[in-house]
């Protein structure tokens, strides 16, 4: 979810962990583990503890995707939001809950690939009692990753997958 | 790595599985872990053992980008090869080596982020004793996602990184 670097930290901090590696012009760039700051989820559009863990946070070249790990902790979630481009969300720990609006809320698991379309209305987050990280690949538009809306009540959030 | 999963199966049988999950036109999308084969690599490209796992073999809606986990045992590699639109590795499991034509062999491990630009000639693979696994992030260009070029000699792999 490249919107919570957005959101979290320094665009440009962030994508300055490339220039601290191996960067070349020309060459391959590798940017190591350990060398992009984690960040917490601001308060205004998480509940919860939330870590964004950015990997690579600017496009690259040519390239429209950016990418990081988000991990929720229990009953940790996002905001409702939309994508201007969509998202796409790799689950790769715990269990988590993924809901669009008017649609039940869906358990997501390591390994399931969520596709979110661009202006659908949405949030994810972790399970109540168990922590859940995806990696979240997100295209901009404009520059613009997210447009957050209103907060995921305890009632929307505790509706049974 | 996309170019894998279309050279070693059929790109239409990998985009359908989104198509027996959950989709819809408007909603969500989620294929779920267990939906989508592993696929061999092919010896064409390739030396040694390497499974490509699709996770969004198919660019979602306006998107472009494509992404897939690629696991090479101890030794395997990919054949030379560049990318149109260049490609961003990160390392998810294990150990692995990735070098650049006429740079030195470099190591990579879990949580490193390699970004290969557009038309660099350059191979990456697991480690000589140990395996290793990497979510592959390629954008096309005109579909396509990889030019493939000569294998790697043992003497070009067995450089000491």
């Amino acid at each position: 979810m490249k919107s919570l670097a957005m959101t979290a930290i320094s665009l440009s901090m962030a994508a300055s962990a490339f220039a601290q590696n191996e960067k070349s012009e020309t060459g391959l760039q590798i940017a190591r583990n350990g060398s992009q700051a984690s960040a917490k989820g601001s308060a205004d559009y998480f509940t919860g503890t939330v870590r964004v863990d950015p990997l690579f946070p600017k496009p690259n070249g040519p390239t429209h995707a950016t990418g990081s790990y988000v991990t929720f902790e229990p009953g940790a979630r996002t905001a409702w939001h939309t994508h201007p481009v969509g998202q796409t969300l790799v689950v790769t720990a715990g269990a988590g809950r993924v809901q669009r609006w008017g649609d039940p809320v869906q358990e997501i698991r390591p390994g399931d690939v969520v596709w979110i379309p661009p202006g659908q209305k949405h949030w994810h987050g972790a399970a109540p009692t168990t922590a859940m990280t995806h990696m979240a690949i997100t295209e901009l538009s404009d520059g613009k990753a997210v447009d957050w809306l209103e907060k995921v009540n305890d009632t929307q959030y505790g509706s049974q997958p």
